[in-house]
C-alpha cells in the first residue's frame, strides 16, 4: 500500500458539508462526482499528497444512509493506494482479512477499488483503490 | 494544511492489532510510544506519506476508553500537518470552529498537538499537528 489515497467522510448535506470543508482547508473542493452504483454524491478535497472524499447518500438503502443511521456523521472509511489491487485481494485473502468484493468495482475518481470488512480490521473500514489508466 | 499527517485508530489490545496491521499493511510498526497525559499507549506504521496511529487506553477515564465504549473499535480522528499551529488555531477559531486546546499540547511522535470538537466538524475529530524542531 502506496499511502492513504483518501478518507471518507459521511454527510448528510453536501453543500453545507462543502462549506464547512472548504472553511477547515482554506480550499474549496476540486470535483463533484455521482456513484449511481454506490447511492452517493460525493465531493472531493485535496491535501498535499492525500485527499479527502465527503459523501451523502441519494437514496435510504444507500450504504452512507445505514451508516449515517447508526453511527452519525463521521469518518466513514480510508483508501489506500495500491499498484495491483488483484494481487492485494488476493494476498489479504490469504491473510484472512475478509474482501468484500473479490472482483474490483468502479468508484469514485477513476479508481477500481475493492472494501474490507470492518470485523477483520478493528472495525475500520478499509478501501483499496488503484488508479485506471 | 499540508496533509494527512495520521490517522488514529482506536483498538482494544494493542499487541493483537499490531499483528493485524502488519499483516494488512505488509511490514511491522516502527515505534511504541506511551503518552501518560492522554492515557493512551500508541503504535506507529508508516504508509507512505503518512502514518497510521494505533491507540490503546491504558486507564479507564482515558478519552480511548470512552471513544470504545461508546462506538467501538475503530477511526477516533485524522491529523493534517501543519506548519504554523498557532497560526491555523487562530484562523480557525475564527472560521468559528471549536479548539478543544486554545494552547497547543505535546502529542505523541513529536509533536504539537490540538483538537477541533467533532462537533463543528461533522462529527469528525480534527487534529492539527506540528512538528517540534
Amino acid at each position: 500500500m502506496k499511502k492513504i489515497e483518501h478518507i471518507g467522510i459521511a454527510v448528510k448535506d453536501l453543500e453545507k458539508s462543502n462549506a464547512l470543508f472548504a472553511s477547515l482547508f482554506g480550499k474549496e473542493h476540486y470535483k463533484i462526482e455521482e456513484v449511481i452504483s454506490e447511492g452517493v454524491k460525493t465531493s472531493f478535497f485535496k491535501s498535499g499528497p492525500n485527499k479527502i472524499e465527503l459523501l451523502q447518500a441519494t437514496n435510504s438503502k444507500s450504504p452512507i444512509a445505514k451508516f449515517i443511521e447508526k453511527k452519525g456523521e463521521g469518518i466513514h472509511h480510508v483508501a489506500f493506494a495500491v499498484s495491483d489491487i488483484k494481487k492485494e485481494i488476493k494476498r489479504l485473502k490469504k491473510e484472512g482479512f475478509t474482501v468484500l468484493n473479490d472482483v474490483p468495482k468502479k468508484g469514485a475518481d477513476n479508481k477500481l477499488v475493492a472494501f474490507l470488512h470492518p470485523k477483520t480490521t478493528n472495525g475500520v473500514l478499509v478501501e483499496l483503490c488503484q488508479e485506471i489508466d
